[in-house]
């Protein structure tokens, strides 16, 4: 009998990436990837002069579709595998990414009388728009005593579609209540490919506060705004869990794609979330950490209890039967990044040109040799403020044990290791809580630094598997469609034979996990301090804003960029 | 009547500058420098192999000499005046620099026997090597409730004589005892010039712990060391005050220099006390910062306390008849200097060249037009430890507030404005404890950054006045040599006349006071958390050192300087 294979797509940021995959044992035969057109709008729509306010973030909807025209077909013809052999297609998609459509699942931005308005377009995870509304929903939440609030470690982001769909309504009223659905692009790519509207659990549950078996109340809407009422109503009431079968390929997706008709289109996914399964960490307390400019946690547990600070705990939400976990750093590798980019003397530029290198590369390596605690400096890993413990996007960034012999290395070495100390910090909070972390996972871009793994290791005195597989979001949409297909009973099977991992790659150096712990207390005390007691970072950001908030004189000297 | 001038050398760390003045008005006629030819003497003695240990600092005193006769007959050249008409010749000296001689002042580095010993040569101001003796004064001086702790906030230095006096005795004794004196650079290079021994009272009371009219006791000095408890007889029993006369020049000082025979030579003074006189701040409550790499405060006032966390407070230390305080930051160009060299990125660099400046220029340029408290920024200035208030070398450098947006501009600002609000907290230090501040008046090389002390101007809420000469400390010397030689009756009458400053040159703004004033409650309560409640950069530290004491691995790569 022939192999089979099955087609994921990951919708990240900036592009989608497509693989092939066996699904006998995950093999990738082929990838592909295509970016979007449009990217991030953050500027003006497309074709038109009036200016975005601050904060948006929106995007095409025509961007997604192109990927699967142009993606998909790739993969067949790169790999030579028959579409008779490809059983079933996944996707999963940056969240909480949400757009207003019609009935049938139009974008409003695709109607003529529409185009020209910036809300009938997809809001982008980082559309930071909705601050005002997101306040008033944590407000009214807490005054109320909404059972859910705790569940979202007491506090509901602006990035979720509840703020997004209420920005909508206050200041696009017409829009609003032509949207007669309010949609993840996760689950309206999947109705692109399905013909139907099949909802999955884990965007509902993370991002749309569904929390035991319900949205919250109507009357909690209406709280916030008399005419939102109803919001849920745009929502779906029924849910499927992830690897469900949501349809088979329509006829219109089957001429696109070059793909077989009828094959089994799974129900969408969530980036982060999809990637458990890719690296084989589906069972109890086995976390991943997917690490790039910013670090997502996802981790299975059977315990389900409120820990504090956390960004949320959706029953499914990862897979099925499972209680699933979020947590999150909201800056690691953007602060290497800002690094980098503003705190580099010429002669370090020099050196990594003449060696071929990145500067992160060359700063990683001047700074590998170095005795734990040698530079003498404590960093927090804040400077896009917390996400997880803290739950506080005012806090920010801190270097303390500055001395005149402080070096680039030790700053960039000092900054790796503040976010290796908030990871530990988060695990740390899960166990204190009830919740067993047995196992220690990551993907995500920054595993590509073996010198900044073998750091977590010692800082987590754990050992670290990492991901095998560039793609592993991408994968881990292949096998969800492959339980989809029927060719697994679940997903903890497909991970069983698909899941590309390295398995404790890592080791942790016990005298260097000592020597970390005792650095790691500082960072805890030093968290606190400005975390917890003092309210100086608070502070500051709101004379910031004060400061910036009187009339400015014009720049009379800038710095090229 | 002809005019009369006199004469003011100022010996600094690595060069002598003199100035030729007018003592009717104190117009600077002529001034020349000459830098010493061993420099600071920190790897081996001239013409050795054998190297020095670290922390070491020695210098030569023929280089002193070498000044005398250069730059004396060169100001004569180049002014025109004759030598009849110079009345008079004073100088001030970095300190604690000390050396030993024999009973009639011949360094012992001059003879043979001794050229090839380190501890024969002069110890510079920051020789570091006798911190071992220096704690171990602190821990005696505590154990035994000695009086005089509390006139130098508690804590004796390693650079000061005692401690230098102490490594002598315990690393080279041989030489200790051919030491007959151990003596102030200051008032050997005055025994040089007037052919006898007169020592300051300044040093003397700063630097060797002379109060109340004695040394410490033969039981303190013998607890310390029994070969120690005769050390004072080194010292001198009998002390002058500043502005006194030491002498007639002798013969062959005035055969090498032009001068005339018998004019008045001045006793020695120190180049941050001598600045007094030389900006006419000379009265109860007038401060005067001199401010370059570190900054030092000298102030005069009427009041006796102990002030906790101060330097030093000695009876006419600065003139006579008052309490002359002296006050420290160890770190503040120092600072910046450690900014531009380690943490600006090439576009920067390539802009301050473009525009033919600095990098401090650009820098200060690029974040002047800031409002107080935009960059969302708060440092501490402890990059070189905290000398006064908090008295503690291992306490380090502090900045938070950092997000993905921070520029180095901010970074740079931030630092300035940190080394301000180390200063207002000095002289809020000084009030609490009822030592009125009345005046502030600013020297050193840091003045040319007129945005600096404009921003100094806004945080401390006073007006600031600042010196009109370049080498004020070589015209506060002139007017001792002015004082001395019977020109003036005393140093306050000659500052009246000769002082050169720009009064009150930069006014504070009311409004960015108020600003400034809310940004220094954090910084008072980010001081107190780190500097007195938790000892977190004090173990960063301790870690470093244990680290630093391991084996290292050879370093693989290193960045050139």
């Amino acid at each position: 009998m022939n192999d089979t294979y099955t087609i994921g797509v990951d919708y990240g940021t900036l592009s989608g990436r497509a693989v092939l995959v066996r699904t006998r044992d995950g093999a990738q035969i082929a990838s592909a990837a295509h970016p979007y057109l449009h990217a991030v709008i953050t500027d003006h729509l497309p074709g038109l002069a009036r200016p975005l306010p601050p904060e948006w973030a929106l995007q095409h909807p025509q961007d997604y579709l192109d990927v699967l025209d142009v993606t998909v077909p790739a993969l067949l013809r790169g790999s030579g595998v028959h579409p008779d052999d490809v059983v079933g297609i996944g996707i999963d998609f940056t969240a909480c990414t949400v757009l207003p459509t019609t009935a049938s699942g139009t974008p409003l931005c695709f109607l003529p009388r529409y185009a020209a308005e910036p809300h009938a377009y997809v809001k982008l995870w980082k559309h930071h728009a909705a601050q005002p509304q997101a306040d008033r929903i944590n407000a009214a939440a807490a005054a109320r005593g909404e059972p859910w609030l705790a569940r979202y470690g007491g506090k509901i982001s602006s990035e979720w579609a509840v703020a997004k769909a209420l920005q909508l309504l206050e200041e696009a009223p017409e829009v609003y209540h032509a949207a007669e659905r309010f949609i993840e692009a996760a689950d309206w790519i999947v109705w692109q490919l399905c013909g139907a509207e099949r909802r999955n659990v884990c965007t509902a549950g993370y991002k749309a506060i569904y929390q035991g078996g319900a949205y919250p109340t109507r009357e909690f809407f209406a709280a916030l705004n008399p005419a939102f009422a109803e919001v849920a109503d745009k929502f779906a009431a029924e849910l499927h869990p992830l690897g469900a079968l949501a349809g088979g390929l329509t006829e219109d997706a089957a001429r696109r794609t070059g793909l077989r008709p009828g094959i089994a289109v799974a129900v969408g996914n969530v980036d982060a979330h999809v990637t458990a399964p890719a690296v084989g960490a589906t069972g109890d307390g086995e976390l991943v950490a997917i690490m790039g400019t910013s670090t997502c946690h996802v981790m299975n547990s059977d315990v389900l209890v409120n820990v504090p600070g956390m960004c949320g705990v959706v029953e499914g939400g990862i897979t099925p039967g499972a209680y699933g976990y979020e947590a999150g750093q909201s800056g690691v590798g953007d602060i290497f990044a800002w690094f980098v980019a503003h705190a580099v003397p010429p002669r370090y530029h020099d050196l990594a040109e003449e060696r071929g290198q990145t500067l992160h590369e060359l700063l990683t390596d001047l700074g590998q040799d170095q005795p734990v605690g040698a530079h003498g400096l404590l960093a927090l890993d804040w400077l896009s403020g917390n996400r997880s413990v803290l739950v506080n996007a005012d806090l920010s960034g801190l270097i303390l044990g500055l001395t005149l012999a402080t070096r680039p290395e030790d700053l960039y070495r000092a900054l790796i290791e503040a976010t290796a100390f908030g990871t530990r910090l988060i695990i740390d909070t899960f166990e204190a809580a009830g919740v067993p972390v047995r196992d220690f996972t990551a993907a995500g871009g920054l595993i590509r630094n073996a010198t900044l793994m073998q750091l977590y290791a010692d800082v987590l005195g754990r050992p670290i598997s990492v991901a095998a597989s560039s793609e592993a979001p991408a994968l881990g949409s292949a096998m969800h469609a492959a339980v989809a297909a029927g060719t697994y009973p679940d997903i903890h099977a497909a991970a069983a034979h698909m899941s590309q991992v390295r398995r404790h790659a890592y080791q942790p150096d016990p005298e260097r996990h000592r020597r970390y712990t005792r650095l790691y207390a500082e960072y805890r005390t030093v968290h606190d301090l400005f975390g917890r007691t003092h309210p100086t970072m608070i502070t500051l950001k709101r004379l910031r804003d004060e400061a910036l908030a009187q009339p400015q004189p014009a720049a009379r000297l800038e710095v090229p960029a």
